[in-house]
């Protein structure tokens, strides 16, 4: 989709085209990460290797801001293995877990490459249904375990679909998890991919569900909340109450992958950053002022959508044919990702990490869909 | 051996540690890149995505850096591809390349990770020995090559050995390539791991192996040459002489596996700093003097060593067995790296990338063995 969007910017000109297809925030990052990027590029911080899982004070800094917030109550920078993104982290954390053959159970719609981070460490993506009003499903969840299954990996608040599952689902979900692992004898790891986390509206309150089960690890990035996808920086961050004997061995293991992998270790200059700024808060405000804007839009063209309580993405339905529509709103020059790229069909994802213009020009043209 | 060199310092006091295990250069970068570094901090340059393979100015630069020191002549932004370091880059081509079964040639002694990154694909390593002054040897090679054999990874200048290739040896290999490609049916790739090519002594010329095959990629770090080994900035470059039809598909799919693997894409800020430093030239005047130093005390104990060319590593022979004498020297607070961790055992890899008061340490403490 990015290609695409280069190519048709080239061809009609960047002003003509309302790129909605990816989900890349070009804002400024919040102005207490600025400033401490500026301060670390003037004081010639090291930039040798340090030890694979990250600077002892950024994995302190990380931890403690983990239970300050009461996502990970009790967590200590030994918990914590910074890695190259969410991406880098999710990558991590499987390479560790499974063997060939292995499940992961991935909640739909979901983010389309879980299915290859499975794959390049020979597991096997189980796929669960959610609602139809993509709140998570405890029972089908249920119905996808399997001896075989070793993690559930969840995205909250969800992309595509911009829900932010909540707590009595997540209990739900811990509690199936609970039983599943009592009856296989083996803990069945949950894994919360939550990049989004920051990007929550209306005052939804967010939970980990790392926060309510106890086999879990959280994955971070920096990408979406401070604007910074194209620098690679996050973390996993393992439960202090990870119910194993092996804890020191499993976090050890992170930290060995993260190198075998080619990661090495995350980029140290961010590491340095971060250890100033992890604290920033992100302005969220245009975002919400895009969703009401969209959201009126789609409104006026009689398109039906489920009001997202978080990240920068709208998943409404599509009127008729999936394939179709998405082609004709191209042929707009409006760019949309069809839903069955998250394996949910009849479904389109509109993103609103973009300037306002942007999104004035797509509610222009969704408008005259009506 | 990081951590243990941790563990020892914190114990015996830092001063009293002569850690020369790692190959971790923690000195200023070249002027230049320190110039850009704060420059490009300074300047609100975008943190977002770019495509897979890179910013173009970054990767048409690289080019031209590539093409002017006549190591691809000929070569454009389009085959370079961006990555988190050489194991970053290794990784992304060895995902691209390799089916289950296939198999890697690499020649000994060999940086140990590279069975990991082969692994981590499906694929299996092939040991091919080289020469007693750690030459190539060609023979070695073609025997090692079967049906199944995907590529060749070598590494020059050499870690652990510090030899530099020679042309002639190189093009041996590649008439066993070229042989053997035809013989097979399919084009072997050769790998060309070279993050120590800035590293070089005497006036010893360095030539890379892709110059003299088509079928080949370099992998490239500023790791080493710039003292940015916690930076994970790289790339793979691919020969534009590749004897392909499908070079569009194999560039297109370097980019992909770039993404899917989890690396997403090079850290943004450093391609930013990268494209306006990538004709620094590192100082290499303190290595040639560690080198000398080390060499003299060496042969004042009595240790038989072959001279390095390039890296800073010397590889010399252990007086008796290898793990005890390499305890012996853990003992005196001088750490080492036992050959076969490199594949050659009866050996041990003394890395001069530490300051000069360490090297002196070191030095003293192999010349009480006489």
């Amino acid at each position: 989709m990015f290609e695409e969007g280069l190519r048709l910017k080239a061809l009609h000109g960047a002003d003509r085209v309302a790129d909605l297809s990816i989900g890349n925030p070009d804002f400024p990052p919040p102005k207490l990460f600025r400033e401490a990027f500026r301060e670390a590029a003037l004081a010639d911080l090291p930039h040798a290797y340090m030890p694979n899982a990250g600077y002892p004070e950024t994995r302190e800094r990380v931890a403690q801001h983990l239970d300050r917030r009461g996502l990970l109550p009790g967590i200590g920078a030994s918990h914590v293995v910074m890695t190259t993104g969410a991406a880098g982290a999710i990558n991590v954390v499987l390479k560790t877990l499974l063997e060939p053959g292995d499940e992961v159970v991935v909640v739909k719609p979901y983010f389309l490459e879980y299915g290859f981070y499975i794959d390049n460490h020979g597991g096997r993506m189980v796929l669960a249904d959610s609602r139809s009003d993509f709140e998570l499903d405890a029972g089908a969840i249920e119905r996808a375990v399997t001896p075989k299954t070793r993690a559930v990996l969840l995205n909250t608040p969800n992309n595509p679909s911009g829900r932010v599952y909540g707590e009595s689902a997540l209990r739900e979900v811990a509690e199936v998890l609970t039983r599943a692992s009592a009856r296989y004898g083996r803990p069945i790891l949950l894994l919360s991919d939550e990049p989004y986390r920051e990007v929550v509206f209306d005052g939804v309150p967010f939970v980990s569900p790392a926060t309510l089960y106890p086999n879990s690890v959280i994955c971070y990035s920096w990408s979406k909340s401070f604007s910074l996808s194209g620098e690679r920086i996050g973390y996993a961050a393992v439960n202090p109450r990870l119910e194993t004997e092996d804890a020191e061995l499993f976090l050890s293991a992170l930290a060995m992958c993260n190198r075998l992998l080619g990661f090495v270790n995350a980029p140290a200059f961010l590491q340095h950053v971060i250890a100033r700024a992890v604290d920033a808060v992100p302005d969220i405000a245009h975002y919400e002022r895009k969703r009401a804007r969209l959201l009126t839009a789609l409104d006026r063209a009689g398109i039906e959508t489920v009001r997202p309580d978080g990240t920068f993405y709208l998943f409404p339905k599509t009127p008729g044919d999936e394939a179709d529509f998405v082609e004709r709103l191209k042929q707009r020059l409006l760019l949309v990702v069809p839903g069955s790229a998250f394996g949910r069909s009849g479904h389109f994802r509109i993103s609103f990490a973009a300037p306002d213009e942007t999104v004035e020009r797509a509610c222009g043209i969704l408008e005259t869909l009506a």
